[in-house]
Formats: structure tokens, C-alpha cells, sequence
């Protein structure tokens, strides 16, 4: 059934509907899709990712946006799914370039505004959107669907174009028991599968994971278990945006009698958002400050903070490491840390647990108790959208190219043919017209590295160095010479970072300069006269040397100064 | 029942027995524990731990072992429980310092040699003992005996010495159906119990899992599963040691009219060895050798290698992205990734499992099948342990301060009192004497880090330079001045690794020489006399700089000629 592959992209045909993940179809993060349809140019989310362990130094990373700022005057709006920063978190580096207005549900847009003003960003048209409302935008329009997940305000999108509906399902999983009660929009998505549905988009996060999904409530449970027999303080650990846990917390609190104390920035500011537009439900009397804990018994409070992943610099690191002005770790307490450790992160986490237990705290997390749920839908889930929406076409979103294939695997199961199901990578484009979709080359993408305030400007060749900093540190060799001889005149000097001990290494160092004298003394004038060869000369032995005695790679630097 | 601590090592007082854990006891790694009574010391295991991911550049780390070297007179010899690295990586280091006989079952020692050969330490005595068997090592009689673990010829220890006597488990599980038949030992352990055992340690790695582990046979009917269905080439990955689970690959590609390929140094040498003591059971016309692949057809063969960490040079990454000379993945092609996923190391994993599905192959791994079990007891089977030892006194061993925690819970549970668990760190001393056991001070003790050839010439103070290297990079700054006038002759020079990319900073570069410039003219005299006030003063003002402007801490070495 497929169409011809046209080679590159039909601009100028108006019957052809491009769908171009710039982000998030290599990756676990930087989740954006644009679709294009003549004219026009939407763009669903515009997230970050956190960066690779190989990223040193790197702050977070956004996809490169480049194909959207070429095609400005197209871009009729950005509408997102929901608050995370893996869909949310690209959006001031977007908007600082391209003023357009943006739709989402009222607590996404709680989130962003805050995002936008730190980054001067006020001007930029929000635009609240509740579930099955339309926004038209040029010649799409795009329904919004309630989906759950692991925030509350989550939203999967139906889109009428004019080669057809599309489907994007957002983050999504299948939670019977919501803790708010709103249900996944079944009806919806059903109507859609009745109605056709030419591609489905859907995320691909836990298409490894059998079975189903359990629901945010069987967090409860876990909870009130710990609740029941808890005698001293309880400590709290989640991600600041997720407030159906924080609801889940405070339930149970209020069941058992305590007193909830926020502690860090972010769970304060998103709790606000989230009390602002009646999103938690808190009976009076339940909050307590930060500084009247030492006036309740501890078995009357309970403290929700951050630092779930072994954060170095969060709340619960450092009340880990005696460092929290207020809040100290003891016998009797209980930390909980209500979240997935995310992969790359094992090593903090563990180190910030065995800090609490040599305090005395008893520490329960995810390898011990069931403490936390995932918010994204597992294989039986993702057969059942895929059911529901009946799409003819089929492309797996939001997932690295394992959690694509293990999700195009499923769409088979469900019937799907082969042929119907496309794997693109980011900037890859699929075009659709009627009666014919195909993959249909390329468009400029990317990831942009994030360091501190600089976006850009570390490449892979800087991350390339870093590594090698990293691995075996630098090595500066500083002469001085006579600018007609080569006489050396002063040093050699070794300078060495990263590399070895210096105190306890004399050897080494006193090695490496007769090696620098006994090398400058061989060099035939040629050389000598040129500053580079010189320096690519000394680089060159040392590194042979160091290879062969130590096994070892730094980074050479000859510095040459001629008198 | 305890004595009284008595705040130091009485290495005077003969009636003392001292259990000294130098490794292992506050990590998962660097396994080595001292026994030391009178005049006779023995040692049981000497491991090596991989480094933590914030050990940058380092290859593996070593228990510091100067006491033992302290009192090298008084050593017997070195009790070894198995062949792992985390239990024999050390000793090469140890023996190059220390002539003592090392006695450890047939294959153990088969690994050994191999190791030694490689560090020219073939004088060192090695005496294969099997289970069962006592050996005398002056005042100690260490009874050798069988436990299964996930590889073959793992004991634990029943040692005789004058305050009672002391088990040591080894690493260990419980299986009930080991593939070679071999049950653990546990007559020997329960008449160890029935007899009065002062001192247990057991192996805490899995303390945090419930139940019982499964039996490597369980393994073998994911395999069946695999092979009964396969079309095309099958390549499993597992841990070159893991003997059993050679024997089972090789089980069933027999029962499936596969041949087997080895590919891989250590994978060839491990074999090779077991092969020898007869410790694999191949039937004839089983192997074919890596260049007769080509000969058969794709469903007649099955290669076993490693690499199933991820790790960047070995056989599965160099097939994974079409690097191997001679394995190329084809679609059809299965790959198994028989191992436990190693904290630390998903991403790379992950990467190669990716590069293995782009190029059609179908990966199968521990997220997604039951191609691995795990070689440690958990809860289920560290209590039936303390059940059959019955021990007066416990120490938890082989795991981070949580598992300990763990541990001890569980001996609780099973009716030892809190009194009589002893939760000791690296170098603290347990004494034990005829009614008495208390904690008695501390020895030397820490972690030496290997970095290619060099041993301990890396210390914290360099690692904090490398991560400091390795998040922003480091910028020189080179300039020449006139020694009297502190005028600027030449420079200022930047340059900069793995800071910014500098052909697209050239505004960053100019700002930054434009600095020193500044900086430079404001100087007074007195500073201008102290090539150091100089520096620290240039080092200070960039350092602020790139904080407010880029946010970015770089190491800032200024580095002044004076002319």
C-alpha cells in the first residue's frame, strides 16, 4: 500500500501532510514533532533531555529546531501534551527565536509560565485548553484528549488534516483508578478508530515491560502500610511535578494524623500552581512551615522534598550528608523515596540511602517496597490504544530504536500490516497524501548541548576533550628557548592536572623533563624553526612514553616560548 | 554479652582472636578479610572492585593492604572462595609485595595461574584443595566447603581457631538443581551449627531481594524457548567465567544441532581452562572454529563472547557496529544478552542493543526474558544460612552499608540479638576472645585506585581534578611580560580544551583576552613583582567572569613568561 519514496521534501506539493519528529524518536527525552501541511506548521511539545553519561559537564540537551526557525512564517502554534520537562523543556530556547502562541491545559501552562518568566519570556501567548476542546490552527485542527500519567492535566491529541485524522497519544498510560478520577478519554480515542484514523503516533517508553501498568492508587496502599507503623518522622522523596503522589502523600497524612511540611523549591513552586487551579485537595490545618517542625512530635509530621535521583546539590542529599540546616536525620525516622531510579543514577541514589541508614533512618525505595508506579503504558496498554484507534498507519514515538521496535512489534500483533508501520529517526520525514504515505528524506536535526548559559557552544569535539580530561587529565610541558638555537633557557616545566599525584610521583615528573631536554637536544634546525613541529615532536614522544610506562593517555600540551 | 571495646588492636594479647575486613564491607567489590591470632595471620580472598562512575579514568580499585604488609611475618597464606575478580583481583598486587602459599579449589587456581602468569608471579605457591578438605595455617585448621554460586567451585569456610569457630560463606546461593550437580555443602554447614559457631559472615549482595534466587537451570528453558524458534545465527554474551552457563548454551545447542563458536580472549581462555580440569562436558564434533562460520548454515551455529556490559572494545560492541572482522549482524541473527544488567553501565548497553536491532538482528536481554540469573542468595536463603549455621556472633559481609542493614534485619529476624551483629567498615577490627566480642579500634584501610601500570598514584585529589576537567574543561591563558614593568610582550594567548568550541566562540575568546588586558594594566607594583599574585589574580577575575557570563567553572591556569 505504500507510495513511491519521494527522495526529499515536496514544499511546494499542498496535498502532502509531512510528519517530522525533530526529537524524541532516538532518545528517551526531547520530545517534538512538527507536522506540516502546506502553509502550515504545528508543532507538538518541545522537551529536553537529561544528558548521556558520556554528555560530561553538559546541563541538559534540545533537539535542533533549525527546519522550524527556516520555515517561521508556517508555524501557526505549539501545543503541548503536558508539563514534563521532556516535553516542555525546550520551549524557552524555542520561543526566545520564534514568537508564537502556545495551548495546553491549565496546570502545563502553570508549569511553563513559571519556565517562561525566569527566562524573560512574558510576552508569549498561552492559551488554556481543556480536554475535548478543538483549536484550529491553519488548516489542522486539534482536539485535545485526556490521557493519564504521571502529572495530572495530561493530554493525547486528535488532529484533523487534510489528508485525514492523526492521532498522538502523548505520555499516557491506562489508569483505572486515577487518583483525581478522571479517566483516560476512552470514548474518544474509540471514536477516532470508528471514524479513521490514518496514523497513530503513541509512546513507546514501556513497550519492553509486560503485562499492565498498576495504577498511581496501588502507591497508596504502600504508603498507609508505612503510615501504620511509622513511630518517628517520615521523609518523602518525588518528583516536584507529580501531584497525584503529592495528593497520595497528604491523604494519608491527614489519615494518620500528621502535618505536612514542604521542603525545596521546586515541590513549593509546583505544589502552589497546582492549589492555585484546584488540583490538590488539602483539608485545613494540614500544612506546617519548615520552622515549626521542632514544635510537633515526630510522629505527627511528614516532609515532602525532592532529590528522588541522588541530586547532589537537593534536599535530600543533603539532609543525607548532615548539611540541611533544619531538617537532621535520626533513629526512628523514615525516608521515602517515592520514584523510579532512573538508569545512570543507581550510584548516587545508593550512596544517598547507605548515608541515611548510617543516620539511623530506615530508607525504603523502589528495589524494596512498591513505592512508586511508572506513568507510561506497558505492552497490554499500548495493544488496547492501538486497538481503540485502529490506525492504518503506525509510528512508535518517544522511545530509543529498542522501545520503537518492541512497539512496532505490538502494532503487528494488533494486526497492523509490516508495511503500515515506519521507524523514523529525528529529522526524518513522513510524508502522507491520499491513498499514499512514505518515508520521504530529511530535514536538519540535531541535538544541542546545553552548558550552563552557553546553548550550542559545546560541540562533540569539546565533549570528545572532556572525555579525555576526564580519563587521564592534561599534561603542559613549558620551555623556553632561544629563538635561533633551540636552546632551552628555561624549564622544562611539567604541570599536570588529573594526571598523577605530583607529591608522590617526583619520578615520573623528573622522567618526563629529561625526556623534553634529551628530545629538544636531537631536533634538527628545520624543526627548530618552526614552533608547531617542535611542540608536535615533544607530543609525540611523551606520548609514546607515557603509553609504555603508565598505560596512560592525557592530554599533551607543549608551550613554547621563544626569548 | 558484649565486652567492653577496648579502643585499640591488642596485638599483644594472645587469647585475641581479630576478624579484620580490609574490602567488601562498604562495597560490593574488594573482597579481603585478615584473621589474625598471636603470631598467625591468614587472609581469605583479595578483590578488586570496578571503579564508581566518579572514579574517573581509573581501571579498578584495590583494598589498601598495608597491615598486612606490616605484619608480613605473620601470614600463612591466602584462602581464596572462588574465581571472581571481586575476590582475586587484588592478588597480584598483594603477592608482588608478599610471598605466602594462596590455596583455592582446582578451577579457582586455574584462573589464578592464568592471572599470575600475566604479572610474572609463576613462583608463587598455589595448593588445590577441595571441599571438604583442611588445611593448617599455624594456629588456623579452614575447612574447605562446597557452595554453588555462578561459577563453578565456590566454597565457603569452616575455620578452626582457638576463641571457636568462624564460617565465612563465600559468595553464595542456595541451588537446588546446580548444573553440574553439586549441591552446596549443607550437611557440613548445619553440623558447623550443631557443633557452636562463634562468628558468621554471609554474603550481603542480595540481601534487599525477597525470596529465593532461581536456579541457573532455569536459565536453560529461556534458552530452549530461544533455540526451538531461531532461524538464524545465535550469539550470547554472557561473563566469561560463568562456567554453568557455558556448559548450558552448549547443552542446548547440541540438543538443537547447533555448533559453537568462541569468540573473545577470555571467553576462549576460561573454557580452556575448565575444559582442562574437567569442568565443561562437551560432547566431540561441537566446536567449529570463528573462521569455519561461513561454512554453515545460519540455524547450525551459536557463538558464545562477552561483552554483555556494554563494554566499548569487546567482541559484541565491535559486532554491534560493524567493527568485528569476521561476524558481520544480518537480520535473523539473535543475540542474547545473558548477564544482569550492572548498574552503571544500561546506557552503554542500551546503545549496543540498539546498534543490534538497526541492523535486524532481534536482542534479547534480561529487561525483556529470563536469560540471566543471579548468583547471590537472597532473603529466603540468607536466612535458611543463619538457620544452619546458627551462629552466637554475625557479621554481615560483601556489600554496601544498606545491605548490611539488610543483613542484620534478617539475622535479627531469625533470633540473633541486636547485641551480637556487628556492622563493621573497612579496617575496623572485631575481637574475639573466649566470652567476649567487641569492636577494637582500626587498621589502615582504604582504596587504592589502579589506573593503567600505575598502583596508588592516583589519589582524590587528582580525581577531583578530572571531574572538574571533565565538566567545564580547562582554559590557559599564556602571556609574556617584561619582568620589571609587568607590560604584556606577547599574548594574551587563550587556549582551551573541552571548554567551549572555539571557532564558534570568538566573541568568548576576545572577551576573555580583553580581560586579562584589563587586569593587567590595573596591577600594582607589588603584585606585578610575584609571578603568583599574578596568576591568582587573572585565575580570580575569569573565574567570576565565566560564572556570571556562561556559567561555567573551567580549571584557569595562567601561565607568565617573563622576558
Amino acid at each position: 500500500m505504500n507510495g513511491p519514496n519521494n527522495g526529499g521534501l515536496q514544499k511546494t506539493v499542498n496535498s502532502v501532510l509531512s510528519v517530522i519528529p525533530l526529537g524524541g524518536v532516538e532518545e528517551i527525552g526531547m520530545n517534538m514533532t512538527v507536522l506540516e501541511y502546506g502553509e502550515d506548521m504545528i508543532i507538538i511539545d518541545a522537551g529536553l533531555m537529561f544528558p548521556e553519561e558520556d554528555m560530561l559537564g553538559i546541563d541538559f540537551v534540545i533537539p535542533d529546531f533549525t527546519y522550524i526557525l527556516e520555515n517561521r512564517e508556517k508555524v501557526r502554534g505549539i501545543v503541548l501534551s503536558h508539563g514534563h520537562e521532556d516535553h516542555t523543556g525546550a520551549l524557552p530556547f524555542l520561543l526566545r527565536e520564534l514568537n508564537v502562541p502556545v495551548y495546553g491545559t491549565p496546570l502545563t501552562l502553570g508549569l511553563v509560565r513559571e519556565k517562561l518568566r525566569e527566562h524573560n519570556l512574558e510576552h508569549i501567548e498561552l492559551n488554556s485548553v481543556l480536554p475535548r476542546e478543538v483549536v484550529t490552527l491553519g488548516v489542522f485542527e486539534v482536539e485535545f484528549i485526556r490521557v493519564t500519567h504521571s502529572i495530572v492535566d495530561g493530554v493525547g491529541f486528535g488532529i484533523k488534516t487534510p489528508v485525514g485524522l492523526i492521532v498522538h497519544t502523548g505520555d499516557f498510560k491506562l489508569d483505572p483508578t486515577p487518583v483525581d478520577g478522571q479517566l483516560m478519554d476512552f470514548h474518544k480515542f474509540s471514536e477516532y478508530g470508528e471514524n479513521g484514523t490514518v496514523l497513530l503516533m503513541s509512546d513507546s517508553t514501556n513497550a519492553e515491560k509486560g503485562g499492565f501498568t498498576f495504577s498511581e492508587k496501588e502507591v497508596r496502599r504502600a504508603f498507609e502500610d508505612i503510615f501504620a507503623t511509622a513511630k518517628g518522622r517520615i521523609i518523602i522523596a518525588t518528583f516536584a511535578s507529580n501531584i497525584h503522589r503529592i495528593q497520595q502523600v497528604i491523604d494519608v497524612a491527614v489519615m494518620f494524623g500528621r502535618k505536612v511540611v514542604l521542603s525545596g523549591k521546586s515541590v513549593i513552586a509546583n505544589t502552589q500552581i497546582a492549589l492555585d487551579l484546584g488540583y490538590l485537595k488539602i483539608p485545613q490545618n494540614t500544612w506546617m512551615r519548615l520552622d515549626e517542625l521542632k514544635n510537633f512530635p515526630d510522629n505527627e509530621v511528614v516532609v515532602i522534598t525532592t532529590g528522588s535521583q541522588g541530586e547532589p546539590m537537593s534536599v535530600l542529599s543533603r539532609i543525607a550528608t548532615d548539611e540541611h540546616k533544619s531538617i537532621k536525620v535520626k533513629e526512628g525516622d523514615i525516608v521515602i523515596l517515592s520514584a523510579k531510579m532512573i538508569p545512570g543514577n543507581e550510584q548516587s541514589i545508593g550512596r544517598i540511602i547507605n548515608h541515611l541508614f548510617r543516620r539511623g533512618a530506615d530508607v525504603i525505595y523502589e528495589k524494596v517496597s512498591e513505592i512508586h508506579v511508572s506513568g507510561h503504558a506497558s505492552k497490554e496498554e499500548l495493544k488496547l490504544m492501538l486497538n481503540l484507534v485502529k490506525p492504518k498507519y503506525f509510528m512508535p514515538v518517544h522511545g530509543e530504536f529498542r522501545h520503537k521496535i518492541y512497539h512496532a512489534r505490538l502494532a503487528e500483533k494488533t494486526g497492523i500490516p509490516k508495511s503500515n508501520i515506519f521507524i523514523l529517526d529525528d529529522g526524518e520525514v513522513l510524508e502522507i497524501s491520499e491513498g499514499s504515505v512514505a518515508k520521504g528524506g530529511e530535514v536538519t536535526s540535531g541535538r544541542i548541548y546545553v552548558d550552563g548559559k552557553g546553548v550550542g557552544d559545546v560541540e562533540d569535539m569539546v565533549l570528545r576533550d572532556r572525555r579525555r580530561l576526564a580519563h587521564d587529565g592534561i599534561v603542559l610541558v613549558l620551555i623556553g628557548i632561544e629563538k635561533l638555537t633551540g636552546n632551552i633557557v628555561s624549564g622544562p616545566d611539567i604541570i599536570s592536572r588529573g594526571f598523577v599525584f605530583e607529591d608522590a610521583s617526583q619520578e615520573t615528573i623528573t622522567d618526563v623533563k629529561e625526556l623534553v631536554v634529551n628530545t629538544m637536544k636531537e631536533l634538527d634546525s628545520e624543526i627548530i624553526a618552526d614552533k608547531s613541529l617542535i611542540q608536535a615532536k615533544i607530543r609525540s614522544v611523551l606520548k609514546k612514553y607515557l603509553r609504555n610506562t603508565m598505560e596512560r593517555k592525557p592530554m599533551i600540551m607543549p608551550i613554547i616560548f621563544e626569548v
